[in-house]
Formats: structure tokens, sequence, C-alpha cells
């Protein structure tokens, strides 16, 4: 690998994965960048089955050559653009410095407010969508919450089998989020954030503080 | 409707939805469960998009006119798929009863119990992937959590906003299957039931009994 050790930023366009950087240099350097958003866009609107790399160029407005020069396969792409609709999640971290005491209910809230806006709710879904039906998409999920949510948060948890706890937690919140969010069951999808912050916190909280 | 009042037991063939009942004595009497079989594993294998009421009817051994006959349209085939593929939820009214005490646990054990069985987990499973993909699948979905959890179920609690606090539980419970089985991130994917409904059933107890 000759890339670099950091983890690029959310938006940044990154590196194909676990193939060696070829020349990046031969087009302008905003042209990853907007390939990398065609693709999140063409696979959120498409799925993975529907969605070619020609499209995804055509989306982007270059050749697709250029999108196999940086990316590799369509399956590398489908990766670094579920990656990049992620990018919410890599604020958790954050969410939860500033100790235990109140920690459930700013994770809730921060969860609550990347679903009600429209900009980071599209992407999560068609991610969440994705790995509900493919099991490359589930792949890229599966390390992505082991590198984010496990080793980052849990790390920090002072409990017992912090992992567990971190993902009992995730799947709290990923359950809200399908019945609320693509369910749509009610009241639960109509319901005041505030109300569900104040029965949900108290779980995420036992979950990654009390024995 | 000319349709029989009561619900049939879930294994039951059963009409379509919302359409009068037309010749029903015209093929032998299994040809409808048969159909109804057809479907279920024709929709969990391909999914909604690729599956066709030919090959619905060629794996049923049936005419496609007789699947149109007793079924409508695909869509109407679907819906009644996926009903049967919900069959075990129609349980959980009967889980529930034995008053409250301990009523978290007893949830959370025959959750797992039904998404431990590949039996009733591939179903379940294809239904979920079905309503996360599919607007109509979300609608049936949507339709059975109304009449199953929210009319039987809430109808017991005795809880402030009961119909909410079903939907928090099972929101709860959607996560946890949709990490462990769909996702499946470790440790949660290997983690020993027991393990899991220690943690899970004080938060489905406190949903569905505590203000």
């Amino acid at each position: 690998m000759n890339g670099p050790a950091e983890r690029p930023a959310p938006d940044a366009p990154r590196r194909g994965r676990g193939r060696p950087s070829r020349r990046e240099a031969d087009a302008g350097p905003g042209a990853r960048e907007q390939i990398l958003r065609a693709a999140r866009d063409e696979f959120a609107a498409r799925g993975y089955d529907k969605t070619s790399v020609r499209g995804i160029a055509k989306a982007a407005g270059v050749d697709s050559a250029l999108v196999h020069h940086y990316f590799g396969t369509k399956d590398d792409l489908f990766a670094a653009a579920i990656e990049v609709s992620l990018g919410p999640a890599l604020a958790v971290p954050a969410v939860l410095e500033g100790g235990p005491e109140g920690v459930g209910e700013r994770l809730v809230r921060y969860f609550l407010s990347v679903w009600e806006n429209p900009a980071t709710r599209v992407p999560l879904l068609a991610t969440l969508r994705s790995a509900l039906t493919n099991e490359m998409a589930a792949a890229v999920l599966r390390g992505f919450v082991g590198r984010v949510l496990l080793e980052r948060v849990a790390g920090d948890l002072r409990v017992s089998n912090p992992k567990f706890r971190a993902e009992l937690a995730a799947s709290q919140l990923v359950g809200l989020a399908v019945l609320r969010h693509v369910v749509k069951v009610e009241p639960l999808a109509s319901a005041d954030p505030e109300e569900i912050v104040r029965m949900v916190a108290p779980t995420v909280q036992r979950y990654l503080t009390e024995e």
C-alpha cells in the first residue's frame, strides 16, 4: 500500500480498498470526489443490482475508464460509496466524549438528528437497505461497525463486554430507524423526538454504562 | 366480502385481500396452500422484483391462471405471502399473557427462539428485506403491525401511550435481528441467547410496563 496511514475525512475522496494506488494526477482533482458522490447517489436511488459503472460515470460526467482507474470494480466503488454514506457515524466517538453521565441521551439525540435530516438520512437508508439485501454491503457495514463502533467506542466503555454492549446500543438505534423511517409505523413515525429520547436514552445509557 | 370473519391459522391458505372470493371449489383443496407456500419461498429467495406469477405457478405445479384466480395480482399474492411469513408474530399476544411480571423476558426469549429456527427465520428475514426495499411490502408490514402488535398487544398494556410503547419494544427486537442475523456483527452474532435475554429483557420490560 502506498496510501497514507491516516483515515481521510468522510467526504474526502479515498483510495480503492486494498489495491495499490495508480497514477492519480491525470484527471482534475475533483474527479474522484465527483465520481464518489455520483456513486453514492446512484446506488442510493437504484440499489446495487440496477446500478452500473457506466451509469455512475455518466452521472459524474467522466469516462467509465476513469471510474475503473480510480476505484477498480463495481464492488470496490460500492464499498467506497457506503463508507461515504456512513460518514455521520464517524462523529459518534466525539458524541460519546464527555464521560458516562448522560451518554445515552447524547447518543440518542445525535442519532435522531442524523435521521431527521434528509441529507444524511437518504444515504444511510440506502446503506441499510443495501446491507439487508446484499452480502457484499453487509460485509462493508460489518467492517465499518468493527472499526468505528467497536474499536473507537467500546475502547472507552468501562463495563464488561464493551463490544457486546456497544452493539446492543446500536441494535436499539437501528431498530428505531427501521420502524420510524422505513416501515413508518404510527405513532412512532410521527412521535416527537423528545418523547423518543425520554424513553430510549435510559436503554442506551444502561447498555453502555451499567453492569 | 363473502369470506369468513375468523382470522385463519397462520399456515392456512387465505383469501385475497379485499376482493370478493370467486368460485374456490374448482381445484384441489391443497392448491391454494401450495401456491401460497411456493409464493413465500419464491419471494424469499428472489425478492419481489425478480419473482413472477409464472415462476410461482411453476413451483407450485399449477397453471398461472389458477394463481390469478385465487390471489389476484402479484401484489395481492405478495401481501398474502408476507402475512404467512409473519405467522410467528401471531403468537405474541399469547406470549404476553400471564401478566406484566417477566413479560420482557418471555417476549425476548420467544423472539430469539423464532430467529434461531431456520424454518421461521428465513421467511421473516425475507419479509424484513422486502419491507426495507419495497414500499408495498412496507405497507403490508405496517398493516400487520397495526393489527397484531397494536390492537392485540397494546390493548393489554397498562401504561400511558401503549401503542408507542409496544413499538419501542418492537424496535429493540427488530434491531437485534438486523445486527445479529443480517449484518452479523460480532460478538453479537455469536452471543449466547441467555446473555442477550439478560441484557435486553429489562429494556422490553421497561417499555411495556414502566412509566
